[in-house]
């Protein structure tokens, strides 16, 4: 079972480009909201800051390390699937071939073709294992070298996301002003992130800038909202 | 026997418990460092509970709504990589016929069977598009229905995470000793829940007890570092 979530598979960007959209968009979204939400209970920026802050920390070794570490598993339960795929292949063969079969009968193949490619597919060990696993298992060859890359992109992108609503918080002295400029300069970059995230995904980038900015800002609403309640 | 085991490992790792897992495993970790951290800045119980609830309420709706536009911009992405396939099979049906040529190829087919599948998958123009989705694209049928209830799953598994770390700042009026069994009984769930997770991944349950622990360790020392050294 995957770990690592699953957002927007098929980029036509990089990986790279993918794992700065997973950290940016939450780092955007929930520093967004819990300073928003603070705000409404406090009457001084000191305690938005603060935890703001601890929540950057803490959100982005979350998504980081835990997202290395969910990677190295998925590498891990590839290699014993794998294994057990390969041992499938000479304790069970005939088992093996009917999965093989029935992924081409659903394609209408004639069964004497079918029956020829699964003796061709078969023949070769290393090759039919391959072809069970990407295709019965739907499981990618993982890339291991990847995987700390990846949660260091994530995660610097996380604080870098997290640091555009905070920042107001930090340089302007009054509460409610510091709320107000918060609250505009993050919208607009939801808008902009969302934006140029449509244009790497493929989908409407004005409707995906305004999803993102509808993320954030029910989050930021629901957070102040529950937090004038019990603050 | 081997299948049998087969069968079952598929059975156990539902998308359901997936979605527990990724909603449960931020939910416990990221409101849980946020409670230490902001407690580490305070002096009263007050303000942790209202942050804590704030964060897990923009948590929960990052991850929930989030996901599930995600998952939404996933299934538009398959409509429209779909009609494009559709598309080539007419404009361009040899270089089509070449591509499902090139699948075979990889699997050391002989030309004379590659040949004969060819003309037998292309013969139905909905089954090849079916084909190229899934042996070019590498692109599974997406399940639409399932984006909600997903969503639904990984927002409630955030917010029954956020509440274990929670409840001692709301039920216990000291804070010292509040923040004291907050550690004690979510570094507890984190193990038991990393424990459980492991079971399901395939994955060794200490190791991935020890792992948890360790990311939600982590973050909630460096939030409450950061916190005391601001606040």
């Amino acid at each position: 079972m995957p770990l690592t979530k699953h957002i927007e598979q098929h980029f036509t960007a990089t990986d790279t480009v993918r794992d700065i959209v997973i950290g940016m968009s939450d780092g955007l979204t929930v520093p967004f909201a819990l300073a928003a939400g603070i705000s409404g209970a406090v009457t001084a920026n000191g305690l938005v800051v603060t935890a703001g802050l601890a929540e950057i920390a803490a959100g982005s070794i979350a998504m980081g390390l835990g997202g290395y570490l969910a990677a190295r598993t998925d590498n891990e339960h590839f290699t014993s699937e794998r294994e057990r795929e390969w041992e499938e292949t000479e304790s069970v063969p005939d088992a093996e071939k009917t999965e093989v079969a029935d992924i081409f009968r659903s394609y209408d193949l004639p069964e004497s073709q079918i029956s020829l490619l699964v003796e061709s597919i078969s023949s070769n060990r290393d090759k039919w294992v391959d072809f069970m696993m990407r295709f019965e298992l739907g499981l990618e060859t993982p890339k291991p070298k990847r995987a700390r890359q990846s949660a260091l992109t994530i995660a610097l992108s996380y604080i870098a996301g997290g640091m555009i609503p905070l920042t107001p918080y930090i340089l302007i002295h009054d509460l409610h002003t510091a709320l107000l400029v918060s609250v505009i300069v993050t919208l607009a970059a939801l808008f902009i992130f969302g934006f140029i995230k449509g244009r790497f995904t493929g989908a409407n980038p004005l409707i995906s800038g305004g999803q993102t900015i509808l993320v954030g800002g029910l989050a930021a609403a629901a957070a102040f909202g529950l937090a004038r309640l019990i603050g």
